[in-house]
């Protein structure tokens, strides 16, 4: 189920994250023990409630972002793997809490920590990780990178405040569901792509410079989720296709389906998506509707924009295993979808 | 409705709040200023919800605290109105958390945000609030300031959790609730206490009396207010008498009942407490077995007893009017129960 892409012909392999893993592998253990490590507690619900969504497999791509873009300065400290743990705890807490303001029932393909232990255990147990995240970051001792990730924080939350007072409104146009997922999502990968630069003591140019990648990437990341959730291989995933329509939520793909259509469908949008008429028929018609007006092709065109900006924000970089690395990931990131 | 305590006839005046007040007026008026400027936002929803609960009466304790405690060591700069402005948003924040942790519905006698904006909204105001408290303590570039107030963030929160855990349990000892009002209450009055000193660049030995003051005070504090919860001046705080009781939750009064009570007492607090039976009956029959059993009268005696710790912990500081407000703010905090 699910509107089919088309396949991008002229490339011949599927690009990967496998030369980004491979090279932050060995800090990537120190972060996973740090991570295990900050996440334990005398209080025995804390470990328990963060472990079920640590251990989940998410790829931790953000923290890998920090460890690159430290190690491909030529770093070699240890401040890139506290800041790292820093940033997945961060993303974390904000997991915990989405979960519970849009009443997820499903992460990863399992139950959410507030299906398994309340709404009241992952609101807490998401204050602690960022409590932790902000302890790590203050033994690290950088006020840059603490100014980063604090705004990062602040941010992320306005953009969350931001989508509760759009939501079910299909008035939302392109330019709000931007600045949304630019808070949302793209503030972290920025922040996490810049503290790298910032504790390497390299120059301004090259923190802009990286990020600018981060902020790019992390757009061109949500737009490729939201698309998946309209199909692509997001059963693959362990996210649940039609998530997003059955919640009401607007993404791309439905503001270009909405503003393309005709009154019909458009009368068909609002019943669906602010009246709640968010049923099994309603969904294959909203595939339908998003396929008939290329939205979703176009959505990963979006993306693929956003993709470019990432890989230009690099290019003045010399050239490095890391760099390439950090290239491909753009690809990755965005071949998701087919 | 509700405990009568006998009044202390040796004391003549009630101890006050003033000469706090009117020491720490001008700073506080900035503080003020600047909690209002950081709680605004473009995103309208944020400084609607949080100016609900900021305009709410409140009395400020903990930021007067980080003002007055740098001020009694002649302080000059400006760090501790930014300091006190992050303290009462820690604070905010987790009463904007706690609200939807304990699905309240009135705080000092108005509705709580999340019944006026929802859980979703108390969840990421609060949680934009605390990214801006930490974005205020990073202007102010004090390691060792931002390190205990990360610290207190994570213990705040873990404290909630184990409250969380020892919910609805009658087993609960008084060690255990000790354990959790240091961590949920105790912490951010130390904290608020020690960043005086910590900017105001005095000596270890200042820095430790002003922890170890701010930690017992709000012991003392968080005491009394459990008490309240079963009579004194309640009303008038805008508390509702009884919701403890109601919401099962496990205070001093209501260990010290159940322990010193027979079998039969025993029963009917599993039955309100754990089994949910804690109608108004049930409330009239716990009052009678609090005075029955002098367990209010003897709350307010350990509230009493870190007071005291509180006063011997500024006792060797030298006279001032900063020291003789601290020392009156123990009393008043206690006496508020009279």
């Amino acid at each position: 189920m699910g509107v089919v892409i088309p396949l991008d012909e002229s490339k011949n392999k599927q690009a990967s994250i496998k030369p980004l893993v491979d090279l932050t592998r060995a800090d990537m253990e120190r972060v996973n023990q740090l991570i295990l490590a900050k996440a334990g507690s005398d209080v025995q619900m804390i470990p328990e409630v963060a472990n079920h969504l640590i251990s989940s497999g998410g790829k931790r791509l953000r923290p890998m972002l920090t460890i690159a873009t430290a190690n491909m300065f030529g770093y070699k400290g240890d401040a890139q793997v506290k800041l790292a743990a820093s940033v997945e705890f961060m993303h974390t807490a904000t997991l915990l809490h989405d979960d519970v303001v849009d009443e997820s029932d499903l992460r990863r393909g399992r139950k959410t920590a507030r299906i398994l232990w309340g709404n009241q255990a992952s609101v807490l147990v998401g204050d602690f990780l960022l409590g932790q995240a902000f302890r790590m970051m203050v033994e690290v001792g950088s006020l840059e990178a603490l100014d980063v990730l604090s705004t990062a924080a602040t941010v992320i939350a306005e953009g969350e405040v931001l989508q509760l007072s759009v939501a079910k409104n299909m008035d939302t146009t392109e330019d709000d569901y931007l600045q949304v997922i630019r808070a949302k999502t793209a503030a972290l990968f920025a922040a996490a792509a810049e503290v790298g630069p910032i504790v390497a003591g390299t120059s301004k140019a090259d923190r802009a410079a990286l990020k600018s990648y981060g902020m790019n990437l992390g757009l061109a990341f949500q737009l490729v989720d939201d698309a998946l959730d309209y199909g692509g291989k997001a059963a693959d995933l362990g996210k649940n296709t039609g998530d997003d329509f059955r919640e009401g939520k607007i993404t791309l793909p439905v503001i270009l389906a909405w503003r393309r259509g005709n009154e019909e469908d458009r009368r068909f949008w609002r019943e669906a998506i602010e009246g709640g008429k968010n049923d099994d028929a309603g969904l294959e018609r909203a595939y339908g509707l998003i396929t008939k007006y290329g939205a979703l092709t176009d959505t990963i065109a979006r993306a693929n924009h956003y993709g470019t900006i990432a890989r230009d924000a690099l290019a003045a970089l010399p050239a490095s295993p890391w760099k390439s690395a950090l290239m491909e990931v753009i690809d990755f990131c965005i071949d998701r979808v087919n």
